[in-house]
């Protein structure tokens, strides 16, 4: 792949996003949605067009449980599903809730398997025929995910002894969770490949992936080129620790490779009112450095870029901000401005300028600006006076 | 790359920082620094053992060429760059303020042609020999970059022309600058592999990523791997909309590779002190999903995690708080807790349940937590009246 190339076709019809914030999210500090929330959550979601809503385990509480059965009586178009445990105790409290799927875990690397269940892999495989088993058996209506927990400091050998296993054993999708944050982008894309080569043609790649080393994004991406189906997100990231990819985040890196695709999928529009949803919810801001929506995402400010973006804003902006609901912002009074963007601003008020005068107000912007940026009233009035002085 | 084989080695010795704080950062909405804040910046960021600086150009004021002279004379250690246009008028007002080093740039994609500067591809070699030859002939003290502006969507035969030509110049560095954060992990690794080709083997690679979409850290990361000698950070990722590559999530990222080199290299626990600077000069908060420093960044909460927290925090963590100076926090008192959490917790306390009481209790702290967590004042009291109820 080379920069004139053309960027690889990646159509938004390969993957479908799986929506943990009422999962994942519910493991975030300032994460504790009362059922109300719960709904508000998964209506928007859905509205947005998620494909998949995954829910914390029925395991937590009575409330939780009943929660969960809510949801489910919902009528969404989005796929419910609950996240458990590979244990008969918690397969059995999930089954009758009226979720769509059951999404398993279980730890294989040996940090997990010494410090949490002490379990070999050959004991992962046999725990895993069973409950997988009783549920084919039981509710063959579920949609089945395995996923291996801190995958990416797994033994490979072991990896794909448990993936070829659950997959003979008819899962729908085996996932592959990053949950320390430690994958590089060509460790995934590498790992993907391999996992393809030993699940079968009809089971799908589900990619989990924390942002502990700011990796979150790419290796979702990553997953997605080398053949992952879905993707896991949560609105704003939140999740244990610093989170996992955003679907704010992710969204924009897709909408680079597939604009119509994504467009057709999701009700993009929808994204900054998802965000600001959340936030209200976890009593926090929307970070001012969000993709897409954070207060400053698409604000210009040094002279040469503003050039280029009054002629053409494809120059500074790799997404046009209106596709996602969110505004451009020009910030022309400072003092890295130029005397392209005041001669700009001065034709909208209907003043101009001579080549020398514009030169003479540009500087003397600057200069102002060093001492305090000058907003637009500051600017107009400065503009005006000049012309009249 | 399997992930059961050993991290590939990238000696934290084989890659510097080149800190634009000082350039980049006052590109930022909020970035307006005074004279005091640059001095401040420029001495925080040498005791945290930033190889480089790179400031804002000269062309901005009087004020700003003056500051950019007192920055220069402080005698750090760290050298001090300037950002120029390739222009004779820009660089001769830098050549005299005692800087180490010119950091120039043009814009070769067609976007930046067509909507900037309108110059060909040949025009640009032409400039830059000329400026470059200028200024190895009267300041052959000065390190000198050269960058080509938006270089991921540029022609691949248009920047090997220009990289080829500045090299036989004798740059120091050549500049590959994904200017509107769009750049994939691959392509980064690709292009900057074939960059490596066309250059002299002493001429540095340097990398500045925009993070638009989601990957300006992983890119960094990718560049280094194949290659790159200089990486554009900002303290929290300050920059033109929402930034480029932050200073602390390149160092968690590139941590898990070289923790020892890392930490001979860099004073890591000043990392809170100098994220909390920026915070400040800006007037805004660290954002609290931030690398490292975010409030949440350490917090652990769901009962899985925390049974394997306790016996090893390296089942959850990539990488140990306390090395950047900062805290883990455990939340033992959520919906989401563990009876291990749960009886650790009260063993800390001197209490003992039973294995049936400890089941008891973590269901009524969990279904009471569905109401509103329980900070550790709650939980104790919850945990104390238990035993004695």
């Amino acid at each position: 792949m080379t920069p004139d190339s053309p960027l690889p076709p990646i159509p938004a019809r390969s993957w479908a996003i799986i929506d943990s914030t009422l999962r994942e999210g519910e493991q975030f500090a300032r994460g504790n949605f009362k059922r109300g929330d719960k709904i508000e959550i998964a209506r928007a979601l859905n509205a947005f067009g998620a494909e998949f809503l995954e829910v914390t385990t029925p395991m937590v509480s009575a409330q939780t449980a009943q929660d969960i059965r809510t949801l489910a009586g919902l009528g969404l178009k989005a796929k419910i599903l609950t996240h458990v445990r590979c244990h008969m105790d918690d397969v059995q409290r999930a089954v009758d809730l009226g979720v769509d799927g059951l999404d398993l875990l279980f730890g294989t690397s040996s940090f997990l398997r010494e410090f949490s269940h002490g379990k070999s892999i050959g004991q992962i495989i046999d725990t895993a025929s069973e409950v997988i088993g009783w549920i084919k058996q039981h509710h063959p209506e579920l949609q089945i995910r395995f996923s291996a927990e801190d995958t990416f400091r797994s033994q490979e050998a072991d990896l794909m002894a448990v993936y070829r296993a659950v997959s003979a054993l008819g899962v729908h999708r085996v996932g592959l969770a990053d949950t320390v944050g430690v994958a590089t982008p060509r460790q995934v894309y590498t790992l993907v490949r391999e996992v393809r080569k030993v699940i079968h043609e009809d089971c799908g790649i589900e990619f989990h992936g924390h942002n502990d080393t700011g990796c979150a994004v790419s290796n979702a991406y990553e997953a997605v080129e080398a053949g992952a189906t879905h993707i896991d997100t949560t609105i704003l990231g939140i999740g244990e620790r610093n989170g996992i990819t955003p679907l704010g985040g992710f969204l924009a890196r897709m909408f680079t490779f597939d604009p119509q695709g994504l467009i057709d999928k999701y009700d993009l529009e929808l994204l900054p009112e998802l965000d600001r949803m959340i936030a209200r919810m976890v009593d926090l801001p929307v970070p001012w450095n969000n993709y897409l929506t954070g207060e400053f995402a698409y604000n210009h400010k040094a002279g040469m870029h503003l050039k280029a973006i009054y002629l053409n804003p494809g120059a500074y902006e790799a997404i046009p901000p209106g596709v996602f609901g969110v505004g451009r912002r020009i910030q022309a009074g400072s003092k890295v401005t130029g005397k392209h963007a005041i001669a700009y601003r001065a034709r909208e008020l209907g003043l101009h300028y001579g080549d020398e005068a514009l030169r003479q107000v540009t500087d003397y912007i600057k200069a102002l600006a060093e001492h305090g940026e000058l907003d637009d009233a500051h600017l107009e009035q400065v503009l005006r006076e000049w012309v009249s002085a």
